[in-house]
């Protein structure tokens, strides 16, 4: 089927191949006689897919939009500081080919005007038998994915005619800007100027800075985030010459262009668009790319202010545990405790990103918590991109939470915060369920006397067994046997036959199963909870295992088989029991896992 | 307990008082005597809460903090091309009080400049009985959600002292940039820069920048998302005067700062800072402002090319049916069409935001199923946000996977995503079980015979009684009622006790409940399923309807103690089936939920 994407990039193309304005760059005799219908538009994403639409393949010489790529380099070689020193990042306001150097200094306005940029070039020096602009070469091939090369025909045209260049290289060094001949930068910078690309080459270029310097189909990181921090923002401010304001209030994209035809723009974080198309208007960028550019980023909500989302509340849900109480069976006292002083226990449910915002809306919600909370349960399993600096604020909320003497759990899956958070003694769970079981005992622990929470259960305190009577349940009793197991043991896996119902005295026992290729743990079982009611067959392999040491009463299949052929009573009594206890639980999982839809 | 992010911003208040550098501002006897101890730093975000460390209650004189507001009211008044052919948006490289109107139309370069601001107050004319400071002061107010008002003791030193603001007055009137007596204008713009605010005010300003133009505390849409794309836009580009691309390159907020000693920094979508501090650097703006702005961006990564997080695919899961059946029960030709088959219907799971970027993966995904996919299940339910750009890419892709004759259904809760795609025939199921059994339905009717699914089930057909005999089965037919119902009606609800086992025929029943106080749908039967084992009871208040007519076969409460009583060898056979059948579900739900955990 066809993408609307690329639809869309089709029938932009073909709408704008109708605009006629401008005319190639007439100034080098090599670039005048470009093709003025050569019309390409590419988009490229942070993941290296790229949409081609047009001439695409067609290579032209990269000019200006080179002027950021080799800044970068002089930012990776030398530091921001030093590079400052030569160059400023002001805005000149005046067209690419004005002298704009500072009076009393020679330091050029900004490193996309020709004298920023000669300025630029002349910084990088050879290394590791390389000449300086075979390291440019480099850099811009890097940032391509490709090996790149350079018209010498247009190189000898700039070189033949590039005397206003030749000028403002020679003023440069009379103020020490460029330190050494500046022959040689000017030479390099008229190769760099002529090196040849696609529109296919732009986006992905492009699309690495998007990237945070990660070229999205090599892999390799070409520069690190704060010299792209540095591109972009002076793309944003200085790319576009004389035009800079008012793209920034239509585009609101960094982009560069030059005069061969070319334009790159970039959204941080999500994509690049590039155009090629080589009539220009007079600022000297292609007519059709920025007309492209305007037109994608109004149509697609691409401004820098338009595609920050609105930050929404990091705080999914709130409650207090006694509005999803564990389930699990208590004696009359422990309840009255879990009803007086449930409240001390909350779990509050994160989702979406976590940056600065989302990490201030959370640590915001927590800090308000009355200080009669002692128990916080953190659920972050939904919770999508977490980055540094809200790592250090959850770190933070966690020391601030603690140190007060109150307890923090943390919910999750695999996952970066709990990673942080329960690298000491905070404990991490793999569900609400689990962790609310754990807030009850505490609450128990702390709020009623001594001995309210057995650390094992005997047969007639089983859920399960409650429609029984004590008579029955000690005929059971005589049926069964014994079963313990040491931490990790396998007690029982899928493909076994039906091996009759297991009743947890002490120690926990993990279900898991494979999902993904990774091994998961699904459900975990305690005193008092009976498992093992049916065969493990079909689907996904099941595991389940001892956590730390487990003591089992089991009631045989061979037991059952007894129970029905001499006791139909309690044989009956049986199964309507399990059947119960089974069917109480299908109800609270589906209410669990219940979603909100219209009905 | 402490917020950590107050004590961040208390610690950076205390580091930052030891910075001395800067005096008052001079020029004016009434500001000259600000007390250059004062300090406030606030943060505000997109929902309204604000930090307030220092003085943060202290009113000082807004200054050209005012400009971006008055300019955003001309814009919402006049429209940007209006306002456009009289204020350019190109950054001047210059002081804040420099000339800067082009030199043949004299059209000031910017808004931010005192040039471009007084045009920008002239613009603004009386309406509704209110003149035009007026309205001034008004749209000021609501941004700060509060009534402002004006200083008159600096306003008549500003007047007393505003040569050079009333020779650019002069200035532009004479380009016909101002249309009338300069006089009014230069007076209104006195007045405009002596409106007071304190420190929380121009967080709550920023935040209403942050938000899209609506005051987070009063909810008022105070300009449109036009009008705050070109302030934040010119901000960016000009607030910082002669300093903006170093700002812009180190801080990456759009800002604006004024000599009374304020400055305001905005995150689209997230915050808005503001610092409150006389003592102002060389440019004119507050010392303190500059240092804690940059420092909350730089340590907070709030940087525009940071904050950007990087897209990620929106496809979450993507599998072909057959990886995840519904477990309804087929004959063996019906499982043999799937198994075939089964591959051509798919279910793909998408996640976090819904802009471009997001709805660009999603559709490049499904474009690029092999032709042999029939049925596509959209799963959206953990999509986070959605924009208008990402609806109208989805109902493109909509569009063209169903003209190939393929059809689309959608999973969701409520959402505009289903409120869009199912707006015509396109189905909308609550969960994945639901929406695979129908396109197991549609695959087994499509490439098998016909007949092979049955609009109705038989006793014999159900998987709850397959481990019973066909005389057995025949047994229990003879116990029950037929019952039908009519759409809507309800057939059972909570603290009903026990009613016996219903056996569904034809037509589907849906169980729901309430949570957060909307009805939820949880579950949905149909023809060969069953429900009421158990009683009702505690939690959530349940009911189940049915949707369309059904039909039901009914085992009640009386007629399972008659077996008990008459047919213990039946009795039993009927349990044991009921709990083998509950456990299997058990089973399916944990796995169906299960997480990703260490183990």
């Amino acid at each position: 089927m066809r993408s609307p994407i690329e639809e869309y990039l089709r029938t932009l193309h073909r709408e704008l191949s109708g605009l006629d304005d401008g005319v190639p760059f007439q100034n080098i005799p090599a670039m005048a006689a470009a093709d003025p219908d050569d019309f390409a538009i590419c988009l490229a994403t942070v993941d290296g897919h790229v949409y081609e639409i047009g001439d695409s393949r067609t290579e032209f010489t990269i000019q200006s939009i080179s002027k950021p790529f080799t800044y970068g380099l002089a930012l990776e070689d030398h530091g921001l500081d030093a590079v400052d020193r030569k160059i400023d990042v002001e805005p000149s306001g005046d067209a690419f080919n004005e002298i704009s150097l500072a009076r009393d200094t020679g330091r050029p306005a900004n490193p996309m005007i020709n004298a920023g940029a000669i300025a630029a070039t002349s910084l990088i020096k050879g290394s590791g038998g390389r000449d300086g602009f075979a390291r440019i070469l480099d850099i811009h091939s890097r940032f391509a994915g490709r090996s790149l090369s350079v018209s010498e025909r247009v190189f000898a045209s700039e070189a033949a005619t590039g005397f206003r260049n030749r000028a403002l290289a020679d003023l440069l060094r009379s103020f020490d800007i460029i330190e050494d001949d500046p022959a040689g930068p000017v030479e390099n910078y008229f190769r760099q100027c002529s090196i040849q690309v696609d529109a296919r080459d732009l986006a992905l270029m492009g699309a690495t800075l998007a990237n945070g310097g990660r070229q999205p189909v090599t892999g390799e990181q070409v520069v690190d985030m704060e010299t792209v921090q540095r591109m972009l923002s002076v793309m944003l401010t200085c790319g576009m010459y004389d035009d800079a304001g008012a793209w920034t209030s239509a585009v609101g994209l960094p982009a560069k262009s030059g005069v061969g035809g070319g334009l790159m723009a970039v959204l941080p974080g999500q994509l690049a668009i590039s155009v090629y198309s080589p009539p220009l208007d007079r600022h000297g960028s292609s007519v059709r790319g920025i007309a492209a550019t305007r037109r994608i980023a109004a149509e697609k909500s691409l401004h820098f202010v338009q595609a920050a989302r609105i930050g929404r509340s990091a705080i999914r849900e709130h409650y207090p545990i006694t509005d999803a109480p564990s389930g699990v069976r208590r004696n009359q006292e422990a309840a009255d405790v879990l009803t007086e002083h449930g409240h001390r226990a909350q779990l509050v449910e994160l989702h979406g990103d976590l940056l600065f915002a989302g990490a201030e809306s959370a640590t915001r919600h927590v800090s308000s918590l009355p200080e009669t909370v002692e128990i916080l349960l953190l659920d972050v399993r939904k919770v999508d991109e977490v980055n540094d600096v809200a790592l250090g604020i959850m770190e933070e909320l966690q020391r601030s939470f603690e140190t007060d003497g109150r307890r923090l759990a943390v919910i999750d899956d695999a996952g970066r915060i709990s990673d942080v958070l329960c690298a000491g003694s905070t404990p991490l769970f793999p569900g609400s369920t689990e962790a609310i079981e754990w807030a009850e005992e505490r609450l128990i622990r702390t709020h009623g006397r001594s001995g309210l929470i057995p650390d094992s259960a005997e047969l007639p305190d089983f859920a399960a067994l409650s429609p029984l009577t004590a008579e029955q349940i000690a005929d059971l009793d005589d049926r069964m046997e014994d079963r313990t197991f040491e931490d990790g043991e396998l007690i029982r896996r899928s493909g076994q036959k039906f091996g009759g119902v297991y009743f947890i005295l002490s120690g926990d026992v993990a279900a898991s199963t494979v999902r993904d290729g990774h091994r998961v743990r699904y459900t975990t079982l305690g005193p008092g909870m009976t498992f093992g009611e049916i065969a493990l067959g079909g689907g996904a392999p099941v595991r389940v295992r001892a956590q730390g040491p487990v003591v089992l009463r089991v009631l045989t299949a061979d037991a059952i088989e007894r129970i029905e052929r001499e006791d139909a009573t309690l044989a009956l009594a049986l199964w309507k029991a399990v059947a119960t206890d089974a069917y109480t639980r299908v109800e609270q999982n589906l209410q669990e896992v219940a979603i909100r839809v219209r009905i």
